[in-house]
């Protein structure tokens, strides 16, 4: 049973598509956050795209606008103004009247509540929402199942800063409440992670092969990005909240991993927001996080492919 | 009308007092939040002095029970480890089922829309409560009258660490949000100012001379600290959370006062939880806060009377 | 015995001659630091001073042009591009084969070991000399007599930023190794004590009335400074270095005085150089520095009216 | 022409072996630093050196005694208390009279100006004694003719805390002003390098085969360290200086490198120390240091064992 919290850039768009289309997982409701876009907009996303995949029922919550302390920087932007790449909805529609009433922060705090032990609770963006929902309720985790967060490094690689991880970074002070005080099993897949499995070009048209709607979608709001990659002749591309998504739908996907404490740097000059690894326990924590440092990449590819049939 | 957010020590209790007895004000509620003491006893406080008061009508709330980031120290038990001196309680009584349901925190958020323009807003704590929930209504500030908080120093001069006072020290991200973002007219209680209006121990020893239930139960919670300080030989008694009572209760009690823009330092090493005020305007921003500089000091003396009777 | 180290800015000028015309000190040497303009031209302003004090005798060394670290804004420029209000030489002159050879900081190094007991070290600028010589010579404060410096706040009031004074700011660890390491009797002048004894303007006018080549030369240098304090209209003029030094050269100027243990906050947002005064001792740490609270003001308005003459 | 600058713990003695071996290099001077152990105990340490390796004609010269802002912990006595684990010396000797008069910094700085182009720096300590020498003299990095050190780390792995190196992490202030103003070619041997480098304990023992004065002398001074090593069944001996040093001796040996901005996190709580990479060119910087990521590791060890011969 999965919760997704999403700031609903591109790359959520596709691993939601994942959720929906996996056999094995329900998805019980979508909290937003800001992110790549502002929360309203990413709402706004949010419903796009379940329209797409013919999913409306599912309830979308709208959560916390800006970082828990409010002083990072707001969304990125990176895809698009809309976060979807500023492609025009084909039926454009107002959405307003479909978002929840209740806060997305307590939208949590009750579904965690009322599915002890058997929600999946996923974070594809800064994790302001989850971290409040840790402040209202201390004891969320030990009602968790697990949760699966696209965020931080583990090698001190950065790529909105020299040494920060966009989710992590766009809330510092969330990541470092949710990595400490969460306390269900937490598997991250890190920016580390995605650059290891970038995908060719050749990859990822095959991908993009299939003429379905989703297929369709994801050209669409993807134009943008993938025309300035290739202009500036990245080598390969490189999905992000797919890869923590893949892990949640099947955990065996992950080869190699480690079990750590982890933790946020909250107040370097060059590395704040960075995830501090403690590889040689030189801070005796119990260990708090999985890192993965492998996928069994065909069987990712896999389901990367599928999500969009 | 009074919303009070309280860490229920000593002062707090005096400070309660204060606005219960007033005759222009109502209190609609009290929200608790760890600070003198850990969350729920800071509840258990509350009914014991509400019952003091006869005033256990007033619907008691309980909220956070850490600072917004989790990283600073807990509960600080200078008021005894249950804050409130550790005096027994004459007829003790298990208040856990007059505890509202609702968390603190939504209550801020629904009291403060239910009466919008009407509410004085009043932290006498950690402002971690208050600092949710304007996380969860970023407009909440508009819709409220005005705030009063204890906290902050505008000299330095720190209580807890060198240059930091205990409330905003005690969640330096909290008091950064409500500083920053809260927007309403907001009165701040400084250290400083509390110091400045000490109380020589023939004006206290006046105060606590009626013999009445209130100031009894005020001699109770107050001995072990009065003793401490007779011990240590401090010149003075040093209320706080009375001092911005007593402004809440009545505005006209401030004789000087600066209108500035102030906000907290939250990295320093010596000055974490620092107020920082722009004397200046060196950093061009609107003014946020009105800091006293001092009381009409008479006056003052005749609430903090009047209040226990 | 004076060793005087200087940043040659207007106050520093005033502050020189002062020392020079004192009837029971001699200076032995002037030293050189980036400050108010770059060193070199710290130097020349220096030499130029001497040549209207006639003491070109005094010798002049030339020292570090940055921050200990580097990573701090470079001169301020408020005295003007030369720190000498960019008011022309009347007789220009190539004063660079008249600067020693040897650095200043080595300078400080020998001339306190040779005149061991004997020296007062004056610091009238950011303290990066003073503190490189303490890393040569870890002895260094058991062979001065003492130390007096003009920078700091103990109030929290900043004159460069909202919470730090110039002098501190300009290089924050070398006025924390300064506090921390020196070891001999360091007394202050801070930038709260300025402002308490600037001059009315009737005051400041009637110091510099004497048709002297002092004076003029002062009010030369002054003048761009001047003008634009009354243009603003500040309500007093506000000298700095005289303070420290006429501490220095009669510390029976002191009405008012603390011993405390004082230090330099390193890392703060907006508090970085900010002085931190441990008033209740919470840091268990000996006493460092006498912060001078009250001059006999008559007194300090006699110094700097003989000043001049 | 090598000018080394040294803590003078067991690395540091092969490192150095290495660099008196090499027949195409000549050591002009060795400068002392504290680090591994107190900077008096490194010159003692030296001399004990150069007189295994029948050296005594080379220069010593004792440095500075702290870090550069004086704040970071003290030695390590990681080496043992005298950094060449307490192993006694055979024929005890007085070598205090044999140390220079002149200081470690000064040295530095006329070597260097001595030599203008011809002089390569080799920083095997923290860096406190370089960072001073180019305070002294900015132009310092125009007349050297390279610069390599031992320390850092470019994928955030730390060896004294979670994410800094040892002599980093000693002095981060130094490294700091190192990297960012020597100006010269630098040449850095990371921690991670020297993970990828460690040495089996066949190879280990390989090298300390020869039965000759100095193989003997470093197993004497080793014996405390390998032993705890063993004890704690490390899987491989990490050497550290002589990876720098061996780059010194023979940049051929550099197999793969990157060229990068990199500077030092100051303020971090974790991060402290931490070398920061800008693999993405973020901060517009010019490049500053050649990162080298593999040696030829071959070569590398015929270097190790013939330093010994
Ligand atoms: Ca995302
Ligand atoms: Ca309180
Ligand atoms: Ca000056
Ligand atoms: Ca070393």
């Amino acid at each position: 049973m999965f919760l997704i919290d999403t700031d609903a850039g591109i790359d959520d768009a596709h691993a939601i598509m994942m959720a929906l289309r996996h056999p094995q997982h329900k998805v019980i409701g979508i909290t937003c956050v800001q992110g790549n876009t502002k929360v309203d907009q990413v709402c706004r996303n949010v419903f796009r795209l379940l329209k797409v995949c013919k999913r409306l029922d599912i309830p979308v919550y709208q959560g916390v606008s800006t970082s828990l302390v409010g002083i990072n920087a707001g969304p990125s932007f990176y895809h698009g103004n809309d976060g979807f790449g500023d492609a025009p909805e084909e039926e454009p529609q107002d959405y307003s009247a479909l978002v929840q009433k209740e806060h997305a922060v307590n939208t949590i705090v009750r579904l965690v509540n009322g599915n002890p032990g058997k929600l999946t609770l996923i974070g594809l963006g800064p994790l302001t929402n989850i971290a409040m929902a840790i402040r209202l309720d201390p004891d969320l985790g030990k009602k968790l199942k697990d949760c699966y967060i696209m965020g931080g490094n583990y090698q001190g690689k950065g790529n909105i800063t020299t040494s920060a991880e966009f989710n992590f970074h766009s809330d510092p002070e969330a990541a470092h409440v949710v990595l400490n005080e969460l306390g269900c099993p937490i598997t991250i897949a890190t920016w580390e992670l995605c650059l290891q499995h970038s995908l060719t070009w050749d990859t990822y048209n095959e991908i993009r092969k299939p003429d379905t709607h989703k297929s369709n979608f994801m050209l669409q709001i993807e134009k943008k990005t993938v025309t300035k990659c290739l202009n500036e002749k990245w080598p390969t591309y490189i999905p992000c909240d797919e890869i923590a998504m893949s892990l949640a739908c099947d955990n065996e996907l992950s080869q190699d991993s480690q079990q750590v404490y982890a933790t946020v740097e909250l107040s370097g000059t060059h590395s704040r927001g960075q995830m501090i690894v403690d590889w040689e326990q030189s801070l005796k924590k119990p260990t708090n996080v999985t890192i993965v440092t492998k996928l069994k990449h065909n069987e990712y590819l896999d389901l990367l492919k599928g999500s969009v049939l």
